[in-house]
Formats: structure tokens, sequence, C-alpha cells
């Protein structure tokens, strides 16, 4: 038996349902910007092995949890962890980001990809996922996650990061059932992926889709919004009388949110480049939003750090239905004093749009 | 007296009147994918000795009107010309983009900075704008351009192209009135000098802001939209009884476009993240619109490139007032002869969409 949350802020706003403030959590909140990471990640040698030692991957995603108040924690792991376990061979080079040893880009090599036993092949997640739950003992929720199916999709193409997706894009356009198979095959692996992590114990679920706004409009709502719904359709949406909450996020959105909002998720994450209050508009207020402060204000002052917490506070306004975070991911260079105030400034000035219920 | 214009196609539509087809040019048609350009790049050494070297500008900007049917000529510089003017000291490391020996980060360095005198400072690009007027003879018209103040200002305080703005977001968030000072002396250069491109022959102006987008939209109001209007306000926009319209372009714009046709501009370029059915909408048809293929599809078969023209017309769809164009600049690994395909492309296609006046 799971013991019962003591905070279920996060659950309770990502359901829109009343909250006495509002939750916050950042982005790669375990990370390097947090000296206590740097020295593990030194001692682990490749960042890979971090992420393959469920015992390392639970101590890493405390980190943060043990200097902050923040009301999740989120597994510390990667969105290439499915194509690893495909055979694709992940590696990272320093600087470089992630890179593949055997990208595909032959209709033989994507005819041949399968989903992987996910049990067998990427029981280190599901083992760390089972730890953390253990370690935090019911103190907060605990968030999964994966990239979604076409943004893992343009690494497996492409090798590794891309500027401007050109092998995928001309898949796109000149083999798109091809690419449909490759995407199929991915959101198929990520099903069971994100299914064993609530199995294991992850209570609500993020489906990162970092590069869905490189698309058009058309190209987006066909290669990505498509297999994230996929992936939606299919996922256990509660466990154990609870409900798992999932958030979409496309990062520079837009407009796109629109038709994000109607997919059946419970959430959006939002960056900058969207006014949360346009994003409530956008959406109609039929999920929560999750965002958006832009995380180059964390290399400002504790002043401006305050400053931008009150501005996005204030964009959302009165409500329920906010989670607080970045826009984006925090930077390996940001003061760690300025998170701690970034979440003190979320829990001393959110109350106030949060009247209509006795916290 | 300047010989009267053979082909106005792109004047007309970019002031919204009847064409019997859609003119096209492509951002940076004069660049690296052509082999002449590198084989002149090679010769002359640094990419600023092209540039500030009159003759071989002109020769430049011709090369693609030589290989292709476009209906305009760019003139090839670069957005950095003010602040290297200003004495930031301009260098070119391969492979890294632009930098500044001196870039701008203090209070004292920006209260010092002074609107270059233009006349003298950069004669050299006026020169080349004149010469080439010369060399087109009436044949085409020739767009003069500029960056956005605080697409440049971006460059001067973070000392080259930047990945996340850390340095000028802060001056953004801590001293927004040194950022108004920093970016109301870049706007007042930037009018002297596109009023000079504009006394030199220059028939059209296009403000290129690469990096509004990555502002929240209040803050894209204020630190860039806000200078692109100061700069609208003080252009010459008739010159020899001839309308010189303006097209700005922001970049990953989306519904900033609706604030955008607000300034009085003519036009406003449109990446392919937006469907231009879509831009329309949110413009209300006040302005003309350029745009908007995604630059990957150059890199496809030929028929990618032809199916991918068709769509870009079919989702401006009837009427005037359409500049066909990629939506960001053409790379540098593209086959010439794509570029061929795009232009006979739009020359046959577009006429459908201008059905109602006799071509």
């Amino acid at each position: 038996m799971a013991a019962a949350l003591k905070n279920d802020l996060l659950l309770r706003a990502l359901t829109r349902q009343p909250v006495p403030r509002t939750p916050v959590w950042i982005m790669r909140q375990a990370g390097r910007y947090l000296p206590e990471y740097r020295e593990l990640r030194a001692k682990a040698g490749e960042f890979m092995s971090l992420c393959s030692n469920p015992e390392l991957a639970c101590e890493v995603t405390l980190q943060p949890l043990r200097r902050y108040s923040l009301d999740a924690a989120i597994l510390f792991s990667d969105i290439l962890t499915i194509p690893d376990a495909m055979g694709l061979g992940l590696y990272f080079e320093a600087g470089e980001g992630p890179k593949f040893e055997r990208p595909v880009r032959t209709a033989a090599r994507i005819h041949k990809l399968a989903v992987p036993d996910v049990a067998e092949k990427l029981a280190y997640v599901f083992d760390a996922v089972t730890l953390v739950r253990r370690e935090l003992n019911g103190a907060l929720p605990l968030i999964g996650f994966a990239g979604s199916p076409w943004t893992v999709a343009t690494y497996m193409v492409e090798g590794g990061s891309s500027r401007d997706f050109s092998r995928i894009k001309g898949m796109a356009r000149q083999e798109p059932a091809l690419l449909d198979e490759l995407l199929d095959v991915v959101a198929r692996s990520t099903i069971d992926y994100l299914n064993a992590q609530i199995d294991a114990g992850a209570q609500a679920i993020m489906i990162f889709d970092t590069w869905g706004s490189a698309l058009s409009p058309e190209q987006y709502r066909r290669f990505s919004l498509q297999r994230m719904q996929q992936v939606l359709d299919e996922l256990q949406r509660e466990k154990d009388g609870q409900t798992i909450p999932v958030i979409l996020f496309t990062k520079g959105a837009g407009e796109l949110l629109t038709v994000m909002a109607e997919t059946g998720c419970d959430a959006l994450g939002v960056d900058w480049t969207t006014d949360l209050g346009q994003a409530r508009r956008l959406t109609g207020d039929k999920v929560a939003l999750q965002g958006n402060l832009d995380p180059a204000v964390l290399r400002g002052s504790p002043e401006a750090v305050e400053q931008g917490v009150a501005e996005v506070l204030a964009s959302y306004g009165d409500g329920p239905g906010h989670v607080f975070n970045l826009g984006h991911g925090i930077t390996p260079d940001v003061d760690p004093d300025n998170v701690g105030v970034l979440v003190e400034a979320v829990h001393r000035l959110s109350p106030a749009y949060h009247s209509d219920i006795s916290g």
C-alpha cells in the first residue's frame, strides 16, 4: 500500500481542483546547477551511468528536495532511454549532447525496429521510480516522463541534436508512411514505458515535445500531436483509485495550445513566449497550465527573480489550475540561492490568487 | 533619373495591389549555396571584406539573379554594420558567426555610444546600393535592410550569437532604462542608415528581427516592437513619387503578427510555424505577407520542393498581398538546382491564385 500523500498540491492543481497556494517544481531541478549533482556526476563518469544506476538516479532525484520546498519530485532520467533500449547505442559527447551510434535512416532499419521489452531493458528506470517512492514516503508526488514520439524520433533519425532536422523533415515529405511507421513503434514503446513507470509508482506523467514546434502547424498535428494522442489514449489514467494526471509540453507551442487542449490531457506546459492569460484564453480553461518563467530570469538578482515570479502569478490570475514552473529547463549557470528565492516567492505571493478557499 | 521598373511585381504585391502571379525572392539568395559565391568569398578572405567592398557586394548581390527568374534583388550586407560603425569591432570566427571585440555591457559604455555618421562610416553600403541599381538598370527592384534594434542590441551586449540572451535579458529586468537608452541609439542609427539606403536607391526595406521571439510577449512589445515602430515612423516611405514598402520580420512571431500588423508597415515576413491562412486571419488582411516555405524542404527532392511550393500558395489562397519566400534564410547545403525548381513552380502555379486580373 502506498502511503497517503502529505503534499498533494501538484495533483490537485493539475486536475484543476482548488488549492491554498500554487504548487511549484522546476524542469531539470535535479541537474548541473547543483554542486552536489556535479560532485556525484564526476564520480559516476558518464551521464548515462547516473541514469542507469537506480540508487544514483534516486539520489539525484532527491537532491533538490533537500534544498527547496518543492511540491514534486521528477525522476532523473533521459528522454532517449527508449531508442537506447531499441539498440541504437546512446552516448554523450562532452558539450555536444546526446548521440546515437546507429541512427535509423533507411526503410530497412525502420522495418526492423521493434517495441523493446521495457520490463527487461528499462528495469533500471522502474527500479529508480520504486526507490524514489520509498524514499519520499508519501511526502511529495513523483512525476514520471518520456519524450514525445516525434521528439525522440528526431534524435533517432538525425543521430543527435539537430539545428534544422533536415533528415527527418525530408522523410516527412518524401516517405511519410515510413515516418509514420517509425513514430508508431516509438509511440507503442512509450505507452509500455510510461505504463510501467505508473505501475512502479509514478503519480503524474509529463510528455516532453521539445521539437514539435519546428514543424508547420499541419505537420505538427500529423507527426507530433497525433502520436502524443496515441500515447495518451493508451495510458492508465488511474492507479489504486488515484488519478494519474498527464502534462503535455510542446516548447514554443503558441497557438498550438488550442489543439493540444483537445487531446484529453490534464495539463499543458507553457513557455514564456506565450502569456499565461493568453494561454488560458486559447485553451478555454479546459486544462491546467504549467509554467512559464523565462529561465534567464534566474540568472538575475534575487529582486528580479521575485519580480518575475510575481509577473507569472499575475499573468495566470485567480483560480485553480496553475502549476508554477519555468518555461524550459533550468540552466547550469544558475546560482542555487536564486532557486530558493523563486520557491519562497511562489509560497509567499501565490495564496492571494487562491483566496476563494480557506488554506 | 531612375529607369522605370520593368518588373514591379514585388512592389505591387507588398502594397497589396493585384498582380498576375506571385512574386518570389529568397532570404539569403546571395549566399553560400552558390558555388560562384563561395569562389568569390574564398578570394576575398574575410566575410566583411565582401560586405565592405562595394564592387564585390554588388557582384554577390547579382549572382542569384543570373541563375533564377527572381523578382527582387536584396543587398548583400550584414545586420551588424551599424554597431561596427559605432566602433564595437565586428569580426567573424569560422563556424562561430559574428563577434564583437568590444561588446557593450556597462552603463558607462552605453552612455558613450553615439549615432555614427553613416554617410562616412557606412559609405560602402550606399555605394553598393548605387552600383547594384546601376547594374540592374530597372530590371528588378532592390531591397535594402537592417536588423531590428533589439536583434542588433543582442549581439552588442552578448558579444556575438547567444543561446539564451542572459546578459541582455538581465539588463531588461534590472536596468530597463539602460536598455532603453541602448535601443534608442541603435534605433536612431537605423533610421539614418535605412534612409540613406533609400536615398542611394533601395526601393523596399526589410527589418530583420531574428530574436524578438526570445522575449515574453510583454517584453517583445516594449523592447522589440516599439523600436521597430520608432524606425518605421521616421523612414521616408516615398521617394521620387514611388512608395517604399517596408517589411517587418520577427522570426517565430506567431500571434505577435497581430500587433505587428498595427505598426503601419506594409508587409510582414512569416515563418513556416504559422500557416499563411492563419496569418491572414491574425492580421485581418491589413498587410501583405511574405513567406513561408520551410528551408528544409529545399534539401528534399525536386518533387518535394514543388509540393512545398504548392502548399504555401494554397495556404495563402486567392488574392493579392503575397510574396513567396522561405520562412528563414536558405542554408549552405541546398542544391542550387532545387532553387530553380522552386522559382519555376511559383511562376507556374501561382497565376491560378490571381485569376481576378488579366495578367
